[in-house]
């Protein structure tokens, strides 16, 4: 059920304040690339794919007339050699500093009529997130900071997108990684921000070190080596004064953990997400010049990080069981489980709540995502029906 | 370069001949659906795409008036699970014939002005296959039944598309595999085609016999394994009489030799190719109920067939040199040799010849095709650009 209520936005004054044509913003509209959020908020904007000078998943608040930018986070790009990037990318500063990128979903918070709010990268409105990012973080930073968005990744195992048990965290929880400037989207330094973080109690993600040029391929491959030992995903590196774009580079076991937990639903994976994949695998054990033994355990790595769980789903199916993907979320107020379950079908996903669960003064919900597509697949096949 | 010749085609009349509206054939030439071939042939007409009731790559001969039309290879549909596909598409009869599905290309031949001409998969008239073909079937067999199209595979190493040596083929051979009527585009009953090829001194594809649907699935695994084993394809499962659709099931090892070729090319290579392809091994693995042991080797080939041919490519860049196809054909008229390299061009390829050389009464030129958007990419990130 998709919901496509009315457009109120003052399309003169919102095209003076994106310093846009208002054909522009009318067309934007027509194609519904400029959308509501939805229930409480619906002075609030979505821009859905690239509009012209923002990055994807920008917000616009219209407060009556007056309007506020709220840009989605940067795509930060990623190195598949890491010593050829670093060199190229940061050979006009003296050193990076090196920060992990952990396996969460991406969040942004700001402050609006007295309360958090939280977005998701695609700038939606997340009733989960915005519930819980209220015991995360202090509001008083964002009184006395108020031009100021804050970037952060939601980790833990409660967790309606990626669930992860990596990090020590009981549920949830939500690290800084970012602060960018309202206005202008300038990024704070990299010191500037954790030292705001610290100074409001904030978690924030592990800062490995600033590292001088000349050391840090091999300083950061050795870092990226222990991160896959422990599961984690992979690191961000950054330019200190936040200048230059910030590249990523990952773990090998992360990839294919990746690949583990998406071949389960073979046929909604994309096509992309098992191509990008695999290429890393073939660049990393490249640069980093594996023997022969070390080549076939990435090779067997790979493959069985495919297999195995397609297998496992194609056996689901045949014993007549349905796969889903199964997570809990954890909320005080009761009322947001039901924005919640709205939100996740105003999405377009199918999923199914079970009974709330008290626990001391919270409630506990077990969700189930039927993944439709490759239950159909899979049991057309048993059936013995043809590819195609 | 492109070449786009006017088309000469008397509208009214081809539409009566197809029984569609002149609007549509109108349609389809403004879309560029219905085009020319080339050089000697502006009379013979290929649909590109599916056009309506038409199979893909069907061709129209105008013989100034009067029509004929050469109906491209109708899809063959795959089974992901074996025993179960065989049961839904051939429970209504009491055996299929399998015969093997060999890796070389898709080629039609009919006679043309007394000439035997080759039509790929796409409709396209290829010179090289085309002065071939002379060789391998007798005209005879084309006066005597003038209203049958001979479908085979050209198979052999000296292929400008696929080459395999596991054929214990010299030079380059037609495997006849399926013989249609031109008017209604019903197939000859496997028997009949048999004894037809064999009359007139055709090779053949290998008919590995005609199995009872019980026993089926078990025997045509064990011939999937032998033919495995020795790196070839896999089998085509038909109804003796060509009524019901066919359906096709390959081998692990040709699957993997398949994504070890085409990561070279990585780039190149499109996301469905891997996707498809990993696919077929989790079912596969499934239906096979492998041990772990050899499910572990599954995994292992699988990897590697991605891996290491990419590893490949990456070093070879480094070295500063570029990865390309390399291949040989043999032909009898030099004429041949620069139809067939303006042929590739025009379809789009970049391809250097060597010089011709002198062996017997027939020319061998060596030609490797530049994969530019591997080379390209490979040496982007060689020089430290970032992914995307």
């Amino acid at each position: 059920m998709k919901y496509y209520p009315e457009i109120k936005l003052d399309i003169e004054k919102a095209a003076e304040f994106l310093e846009l044509p208002p054909s522009r913003i009318a067309e934007l509209i027509e194609k519904r690339k400029l959308q509501h959020n939805w229930d409480d908020f619906d002075n609030i904007y979505r821009f859905e794919g690239h509009a012209p000078h923002l990055e994807d998943g920008t917000v616009l608040i219209d407060h009556h007339g007056s309007f506020e930018l709220i840009r989605g986070f940067p795509k930060i790009k990623r190195a598949m050699l890491l010593g050829p990037a670093l060199k190229k990318s940061f050979s006009e500063i003296g050193s990076v500093a090196v920060e992990e990128k952990m396996n969460g979903y991406n969040v942004r918070v700001i402050d609006y009529n007295r309360k958090l709010i939280a977005f998701t990268r695609s700038g939606h409105i997340c009733p989960y997130s915005t519930e819980r990012v209220q015991n995360f973080l202090e509001r008083d930073f964002f009184k006395e900071h108020a031009d100021i968005i804050v970037y952060g990744e939601m980790a833990g195992p409660e967790n309606p997108y990626v669930q992860k048990y990596v990090y020590d965290i009981e549920s949830l929880d939500f690290f800084v990684f970012d602060m960018r400037y309202k206005t202008t989207g300038e990024a704070l330094s990299v010191n500037r921000r954790r030292e705001l973080a610290e100074q409001y109690g904030f978690n924030q993600v592990r800062l490995f070190g600033e590292l001088g040029i000349g050391e840090a391929p091999e300083k950061i491959t050795e870092i990226i080596r222990e991160l896959g030992k422990k599961g984690h995903e992979g690191v961000v590196i950054k330019d200190p004064e936040m200048v230059l774009q910030p590249i990523k580079y990952t773990c090998s076991e992360s990839n294919c953990a990746d690949l583990n937990q998406a071949f389960r639903f073979y046929n909604e994976t994309g096509r992309d997400y098992l191509f990008s994949r695999v290429v890393r695998e073939g660049f990393q054990s490249y640069e980093w010049a594996e023997s022969e033994d070390e080549f076939q355990k990435r090779c067997q790595r790979l493959g069985e990080s495919i297999l195995r769980p397609m297998k496992e789903t194609i056996k689901t199916v045949q014993n007549g069981e349905r796969i889903s993907d199964s997570f809990q979320i954890r909320v005080r107020d009761k009322k947001v489980i039901y924005k919640f379950k709205s939100y996740l079908e105003r999405l377009g996903l199918y999923v199914m709540f079970e009974m709330p669960e008290r626990q001391g003064n919270e409630y506990v919900i077990k969700i189930r995502k039927i993944n439709k597509s490759t239950n159909d697949k899979t049991l057309a096949m048993l059936e013995g029906q043809l590819w195609s």
